[in-house]
């Protein structure tokens, strides 16, 4: 297979250390190495892959930077892993504030490029993914309430089938009703259904003025209505996120911080001066009707940043603290914004009762959260105790009308779960993978049940 | 076949009148009755008369409101006109900012009962259409580049596919990655993939203060430049509408009004009063920076409404003004921004040409503009025209990597552009219809050929 794959792209590689890297993710799947990695440089390479391994049929597994956190880059059945890291090529369309990017290029990568022309990609979801990535697992994050996801802001794709046939749905104007809404149904396919090689994205104007804000709550309840009161106003708010008070009791003792011990909301408000100066007053004082202790706003960019500290380490903090051979684990269920309280309470419930030390946090203006813990890999118990927590938080969150998954999908991970929450879609995703993968090529094993 | 209905469903028509209504839309497209109208009151009505017609290859119509554009719901095949006009049910899930209402439900019915929990629905296409219409045909309008279109509003859908089966795609909560995106499949399918009969959409809260101005510019160029400058800057605008000089012209003509004859933008902002105090001011200054020969900014309702007028009659001014019988043709192409001065010159240049009496108006910040004008359905030469009119605008926005829809749909006049601007979609999108609808009776020759 080597020999074949090295007519069709430049760079392939066999080596251990290759295979190793494009075997694993973040999470504690059991890691697979692929039987050979390409690096692809342009969508006629992918092509000629796709074409190949197609006619042999070998998996071909898409990986962007490796921070999926579901395992949907685990090479399960083995084959090829299509590393899209070399396809880099940015070109900003600032008067269309729009840009075309290649699957590889970071979040980071963009935005560097496009705060040239005083715009900005608004989607945020923690770690410096891919775009084509952030495409294939319809990330979304911390800014979602304001600016929606990933499927808000991909104007038109390449995607490469699995036959090798190249192309492009959507358009570059910013709306089209021309025709099933194909690049709508390739964000958030993972890789299962064609190959995400390049994509035009929305931008948006850098605001002229931010301000961050910290707000503390006497109880969860009370913190999360004053995130919908501030949602159901029409309080133009851009991040609102939720840290409960044993999140922040673990970060004070790894970080050595003195963040109040209470449930918290996290603000971000963004516009002209005046505009966010009327937005603060006003989210200010539906947190004090809602019996906020403090209500703290900082409008320069460091201070911006110290403030929202917390919040950045919420999700690593402890993670980094565990024994070096850790794994992360995030679970990532949603609810409709009224369940929220009782969900979080419940949440800690679940970790408490197993002695896990857990951060909670919640894009509350969108009712997902995520507990995140670490997890020793070799240790059965530890792991059994991980699924059961994940497993009672997705019963909850489906028997009042949640998902089992807001941004983080599928995967090797959540296969049952989306029987459970959508069996009666099943026949219908099955007909959706055999009619673009008759061959069952790409990422096996993700999504649906192989077979 | 109207025994068989009759026992499937308790109010079935095949009466002259009935038919009729259900035979044409606003368009000059040709009417053509359906054999019979069935009016379900429920989901297993639907559920049964699509079994029964899907075995018997029978045309299965939905109908809504009949304000479609591009003569959807026309039955050119003859069968059931499925009128959903009486699933009225609504429930508003206040705290969960959403509610589930049934297809027939208009927006207008919509936003009287959110309205009623200090809620709105924002998805404003100018007709009051049902919501299963809206989802059907992906609708959207005035207010999308703050709030979106269908798309962004539908978290969930109640679908009856062709044989029968009840489907439900999509989640209560705001997000989820569960599974291929279904949802936003059906929504803009046209009633070609599976009958919408229920949706769960998103509400937002009512703003407390709202503001609308109208600026009048020099030259096209300014009045676009100052929109995709406020649009660029982050401003929070909530609705940003150009119209024409001639456009006004005429409206001066027919309504015997007195607007400035100039290129013009109408603005909404709404928010909290200091918020939206700031944003007007930012956009007066940006309007100023273009040029703008006016801004003039209103306060309470009725003057917002007086100033709006002009805008609320443009698309129907000179279509109400013209003979009776006439017809109302909109095109409905929409490009990236950058291209809309020239879009808009040249849309006015070819009309001109051929002494059409035309309104242009565009929802300028998305790239979405409008040719309306009446056309005499028995004067084929009239219609030829039109259509030429039509062919040179969609030519003109594919040449520049726009669309020959922004929002109406492909329907039955758009066939042909569709395969021209994505002929590479096609063999998919023919997959997806049949894997659905086996036996092409959902809305056939809408989208893709028939056969």
């Amino acid at each position: 297979m080597i020999a074949d794959l090295r007519s069709l792209a430049a760079h392939v590689s066999d080596g251990a250390s290759d295979r190793s890297t494009h075997g694993e993710d973040l999470t504690y799947h059991p890691a697979r190495p692929p039987d050979a990695v390409v690096y692809p440089e342009s969508v006629a390479e992918v092509s000629g892959v796709l074409a190949f391994a197609n006619e042999r049929g070998i998996p071909v597994v898409p990986f962007g930077a490796g921070t999926s956190l579901e395992g949907h880059v685990i090479p399960v059945a083995g084959g090829i892993s299509l590393d899209l890291g070399r396809l880099t090529r940015v070109e900003v369309h600032a008067a269309d504030l729009a840009a075309t990017a290649g699957a590889g290029v970071t979040r980071g990568a963009l935005n560097r490029r496009a705060s040239e022309h005083g715009l900005f990609f608004p989607v945020d979801p923690g770690a410096d993914a891919t775009l084509g990535g952030m495409a294939a697992t319809n990330a979304s994050g911390t800014t979602t309430i304001r600016f929606g996801g990933m499927r808000a802001h991909v104007l038109a794709l390449e995607v490469v089938l699995a036959d090798g046939t190249v192309i492009r749905p959507g358009s570059r104007a910013f709306k089209t009703s021309a025709g099933y809404n194909l690049a709508a149904l390739f964000v958030g396919s993972e890789g299962t259904l064609g190959v995400i090689t390049e994509l035009v994205l929305r931008l948006h104007g850098i605001p002229e003025y931010t301000v961050a804000a910290r707000a503390t709550f006497p109880d969860l309840d009370a913190a999360v209505s004053a995130a919908v009161a501030m949602v159901g106003s029409g309080v133009a708010i851009t991040r609102v996120e939720l840290l409960d008070a044993l999140t922040l009791h673990a970060l004070n003792r790894y970080k050595e911080a003195a963040y109040p011990e209470a449930p918290s909301l996290f603000l971000e408000f963004a516009g002209t001066e005046t505009g966010v100066t009327g937005e603060v007053e006003a989210a200010r004082e539906l947190c004090l009707a809602e019996n906020a202790g403090s209500f703290d706003a900082e409008r320069n960019e460091e201070a911006r940043n110290r403030l929202w500290e917390a919040r950045h380490h919420a999700a690593f903090a402890l993670a980094a603290a565990a024994p070096s051979g850790s794994k992360f684990k995030a679970t990532d269920v949603c609810v409709p914004v009224s369940e929220l309280p009782g969900a979080v309470r419940h949440a800690r419930g679940l970790v408490e009762a197993r002695g896990i030390e857990a951060s909670i946090i919640g894009h509350v203006g969108d009712g997902n959260y995520h507990v995140g813990f670490s997890v020793d890999p070799e240790d059965p118990e530890a792991i059994a105790a991980a699924e059961e927590v994940n497993h009672e938080l997705v019963a909850y969150a489906l028997a009042r009308g949640g998902t089992c998954t807001g941004e983080h999908g599928i995967g090797l991970g959540k296969i049952g779960y989306l029987e459970a929450e959508h069996g009666d879609l099943i026949p219908v995703l099955r007909g959706i993978k055999h009619l673009l993968d008759p061959n069952g090529i790409l990422n096996p094993g993700k999504i649906l049940r192989s077979g």
